[in-house]
């Protein structure tokens, strides 16, 4: 009998009357991106075949065929010697063939009670789980970096800024603990999507389930999976664990942005509250003193793609029937791409982290150029009886005289203050420096000194 | 001193030397649709209250007015009496002026100790966490309208498709439960988003925290929060659970246009499966016959609004630095109307489930073109010893012949049958048949009736 | 006769057994947005009645009660004397029932050979095309405004920047000039969009066409449409013309958030390039001293909102089987608000643009902040016969050295300056002024103002 | 002196005392997606050279050396003998460095006048220019293969569907065309982005434009573009033309999507109004009976592709300040995959045409399965007099009986049909004929046959 593999290049199968066109091969073949799946792909069927063996659908013989087969094909694919061919579709088809080449009719019996719409998703989601578990790493590792950065800074006063203008001196260990913050809840959100990960869909074979009596939780504790899918129909056309992931990944690469927007303008010479250590700066073909910020800007537009590549999967799976549609062999790109980027992006943050040179002198100059202790005047008469809304109207007149004089709060004399309200007396002065505001926000998440090293201290105990 | 408040329409503050024009006002006041978080800014005042007097930052006096105040603006607002003014921008402020002019003194000093910024943070999460409480129970009524509709349906046979082409016997029963498993999964993801809204902004204060001795745990306890945002930056600018939710609802839209893509198509003359009552359908202005499944082709729509609030909400997180900008006013209208879309669609599904009169004849009719029996006819040969493989392409052969001669796999004498493979016996009739290779699915996930009753015993046991 | 409309509420027609559900009604009615197509409506209503007419098609009398109705029920709208009802779905069926109370049979004639179908296309084509026209003047006002802001700064010098780092120097006249350009740009690309608007689908009826001996090009001229729609099928059912608009739109947003940015950061106390007027700012509830750029901020993030309708209708349509179906309700909402968005916009951009304040003295300083002219050196070494690659490192070599003596390469002595290559003389300070950098660069598009003067003619004279 | 391009391994210039670290190489490089441009920056670079020399530049030697060099290296491109270095960044050094290994000095000169910014502007453009021909190439390819289907159909009746249920009868022609309208309409729309595609931006250099006495328009000459970018800074970080390409490629693709949508439904067995050619379909691994449309289901799956990569690049441009920044560098991978998406699904498409089989019987049988000529007899009473909206009601009654008792309006005898009017006569059946009702809608647009026939000439015409 004619293999069914052998004669891919004319028909798909003797139920064909004509082989798939050349372009039609090329347009729908997957296997130059999916063979990234190859090693979850042995892992898979190999689990498999173990179950298939303890329930008597194959014989021990034809196990430790599979078994030997299997270890030869991995050798081969980590030392690239394994022949990728178009003709053979995918991953699986790939490996199957080249099993059969190896070790005969027990190759051919590996597919029993499977389909590759099952043994697909088993492969997408053993493939995901761990990526998810790298970037929970890695996202470890740059929690670990700005909590490091905050630690040298948490005394460090640069000015507080909402909508770009001067609002109340912080610290910069407090700005970063602001992103350790965001890398945190990340982090939950990743595990909280591994959970549906994690669960098996390989026994729902085609889409209703097999007639071989399979044992499928026997094959999701030998593969770590936390539960079976329980529906069939749902489990081979279910890609929502990708939607949810590359949602999460959205997300990450919005905060990388924020930073990166800050990284940018903080080294703009106008700013100049930093430095990037020079490694992770290019310069330019026609100006030759740049020195740019290419890392943060490149990460920056990289959210475009990571947004783009979830609205790429949200659209394939819009208005599909059940059960499998060839739609989802779309799946995969995008998704190796969010991990990719996410992967280069975070280990190259986590570095980045270690190379950033605080100026805390351009720092705290900006922090006298804006009225940065105003609301702390306010607050000053408030504690003296004044009522907020009042007292902030008052302070709203000082600083009118301020701009119109070019000068800082603290240089008004206290006469001048007085003006403003007769509640206001000499030890004015202290509420207004930079050290005094910043010392008195002195609450849980406020930015005091003392605020920020307890943070420092949660933050780290969370990484652990 | 003239109230800040009066002088909206003249300048914002005694810091401004000109007012802010009409167009402005209009461009950038909020207050037509931040009025719907009145109810929860009220909740979020009173707690805040609460504290400051308990931590004697305001009197009991204080407290009581603005309690009494409150009360009052609650009744006025529930009974359709309160006067939203543009000239006021926002929600916040529309209360809070009312507040004082109800009770002087004691309204001006609730803004003591927070800011706009966490206070519409806070809103938001109370406004969400309810709304996330009210979609829970929704997808709760739609799972038990579906495991109803499955129940009904244990043992009606429909043909499985994959491609869209026929492949395997299912029942409609199962079908029903695939579906059930993907609002569960959204309704998993709702209850994981719900933990990371429920942290109180409050005492952020504009971006720092404040220098009043504030309580925010006590505030927390206060209004149901599970934690604290443990970083002021981070809570005024946070929109990470906004995101979350929105993608959490997008796919909760995707599953819904997928559940109607097969409605309609089912609806459709030449499939027949079902017919839905008339109640969910309308007619046409110029056809006289027609009976539009409009329901299931409006909801599939709406997907693509769901997901364009998902991307506008990214969009606008893109790149920005901290803490709070005015660009985050934009987040609420996207929310709002995904939590409206989701309500609404997710409240008519639940009673459109139980308006669906299945066509069993239809169903079986359709399950006999397109020897969906193969599969069967395959694992038997599997069972007397052929590798699957080639058992497979056995069975090719055979459904070329039957394609040929337009007949069904059970239509083909036994000789017929065994010129395919010699192992075949006159047992194969009875793989053949609709019923038998439903029931030989027998394994958890799997299509068989027995299945199906455990998985909805199953399904209705996590709806309690 | 019972009639259509009357029955609405219990049944959509004699083919229904049963009403239409409260809550479908709710859900599918379109009336509440579809209303401000009102007048479109009735213009199109009355150029199908003057077809009709003049083909005889319906009588003359019956033209005549149509234009009396119509002229009534305008008036109504006008005066906001018409009530909306839901019970009657849309603004359509609102109006035709409308007409049929005031005149009768003629009303019940005016739906001959159209349908809903063809009647909405026609209507949203209308509408879009009124939009684009006005939005197309904004446009013209906004890059008015901009090119009268370039002509007071031809001379204006502030650094060019790339990578946020300091490039070279530029004039603040060619900067607002780039902006001129985009929305040139948009211009263009609406006006390319208007073509495919500007297409007649009514005549489609349904989807095939209708009986009636309809003359399809006569209410294309009297409608001003350029063409008909030339299939019946693609009439109804193609919504290309809106994403076409809407994919204008989120350019002409992602320029407008680009210049946003720029003017939020110019306008932040650490760059101070320009100041704002007070009437586009606002201030803060708890930071006295606030004045806030919430006009470009709230602008920039609407950008999200723009982007998010784009992906919206693009979801909407996709996999969509022909002809009509009620997805397409879901087209209206987000074109209406990308238009309400793009005129709000625009309207205030224009208005801005005259209360940009430039602070040149800041700008000058900054341009002095990051060796701005060293392409000037590199370029001057080149003219002396070094090749430029050569040019650009000897450069690199001299901007080092000033780095760490932290002064400007116009600073360094002749002799230090000599160091770095032979090729210099004293003509080399000239090279290394601003006003000499930027003079230089004289050709079509550069910086130099007498470029800078020929495209703000050239700019002025594309406005007509 | 150490060339510039030597060190690139140790530090990006002399200006940098580190080298750029190998993760950020990797991380930052673009040659090895963007040396698919290899030919058109050789293009781009030698109409520069051309210019440099005849602007007295460079030397008539300098020209030919560079002439020569490029030459050389654009033959060893196409032999597969150029040697890529991640090092040296991108596709323009990579270039640019073998020119100065192979011609010395001269390749030093080329950059002379020019920078990155403006040369990798000019050469995705150049770039882009070519793909928008052939894609326009490709698109009247099938609109050719569709007309010539349409025409081989200009009699086949098949009903015509809204919300998926019959409407009223159509031709198949007629539904073919449909789509010709589709693909024509994104011609338009692709020549109208060509116009602003192919403008000049070289000259701008940097940002600013340069010293050198360049002459810009005799480039664009050169190169066959129509005009010059009038502003520097526009022209270098300028990315509408790659967004309103993306957008126009997302139309492209919903259409696709639509008419996939289509060709999977009529393949499916219940509705089987198609066959496809067995050489655009595949099977499945365990289904041995499967033949399944996997072409048009994957290119509907890759509209999500092309939705993304627009929401990639407007992603990716929001809020950028001026003018060049990094993040532009991730235009690249959307715009070439986009553009392979295209001509991959175009070239198939085209093909897939001509193997689609039509089942005129199934197409029949489908169209006496829906009341499809109800709008048929509403206007026959219509034209007896009754008024549209009475007809409409009096056909919905006829067919409520009809769908009690299971027949076709024109099973109904004469008298039972005039108990809904007496209006109606014996020349009704002629009216209620599906050839009758098709040929009724003869004006332009409609589906009448000889309309189709007329439709077919026009649209030939226009691919001419």
């Amino acid at each position: 009998m004619t293999s069914q593999f052998q004669k891919k290049s004319e028909a798909w199968s003797a139920r064909f009357s004509e082989p798939v066109s050349d372009l039609v091969k090329r347009y729908t073949a997957s296997v130059f991106f999916d063979n990234r799946m190859a090693e979850v792909d042995i892992q898979g069927s190999l689990a498999h075949a173990e179950m298939l063996c303890a329930q008597g659908i194959i014989t021990t013989q034809d196990h430790a065929d599979i078994q030997r087969g299997m270890a030869q094909i991995l050798d081969e694919i980590r030392n690239g010697q394994f022949t990728w061919l178009l003709d053979l579709e995918d991953v699986h088809l790939n490996i199957e063939k080249r099993l059969t080449e190896l070790v005969g009719d027990a190759g051919k019996r590996l597919h029993t009670g499977r389909s590759r719409n099952d043994q697909v998703a088993t492969d997408i989601r053993l493939y995901l789980r761990g990526a998810i578990d790298q970037i929970v790493g890695l996202l470890k590792d740059l929690r670990a970096a700005l909590i490091n950065l905050a630690e040298q800074n948490t005394d460090t006063i640069l000015p507080g800024f909402t909508h770009m203008q001067v609002a109340q001196p912080i610290t910069f260990g407090h700005h970063m603990l602001a992103y350790v913050e965001m890398f945190s809840r990340d982090t939950e959100r990743l595990l909280d999507c591994r959970k549906r990960v994690n669960r098996l869909p390989l026994g729902a074979a085609a889409l209703a389930g097999t007639t071989f009596p399979i044992d499928r939780e026997r094959v999701a504790a030998t593969l770590g999976f936390d539960a079976v899918c329980y529906n069939s129909l749902d489990a081979v056309s279910d890609r929502d664990f990708a939607i949810e992931f590359c949602a999460a990944a959205a997300l990450i690469m919005t905060h990388i942005s924020r930073m990166s927007e800050e990284l940018i303008i903080w080294m703009s010479p106008r700013v100049g509250f930093i430095d990037m250590a020079d490694r992770f700066c290019t310069g330019s073909s026609i100006m030759p003193q740049k020195k740019n910020p290419d890392v943060p800007e490149l990460a920056r537009g990289k959210t475009g793609r990571v947004n783009g590549h979830l609205i790429a999967l949200l659209t394939l799976m819009k208005g599909q029937p059940l059960a499998y549609n060839k739609d989802n062999q779309e799946d995969k790109e995008p998704l190796f791409d969010t991990v990719d980027t996410l992967v280069d992006t975070l280990r190259i943050f986590a570095d980045l982290a270690t190379g950033i040179r605080v100026k805390p002198d351009a720092m705290r100059a900006a922090a006298f150029q804006g009225y940065a202790t105003a609301t702390d005047l306010a607050d000053y008469l408030v504690k003296k009886g004044l009522p907020f809304r009042d007292a902030h109207e008052a302070v709203a007149h000082a600083v009118r005289t301020c701009v119109e004089k070019n000068c800082d709060l603290s240089e008004l004399p206290l006469a001048e203050l007085q003006a403003y309200s007769a509640l206001i007396g000499d030890d004015v002065f202290e509420v207004l420096t930079l050290e005094g505001s910043v010392a008195a926000r002195n609450h849980v998440g406020g930015t005091a000194p003392e605020q920020v090293r307890l943070a420092i201290a949660r933050a780290r105990a969370a990484l652990n």
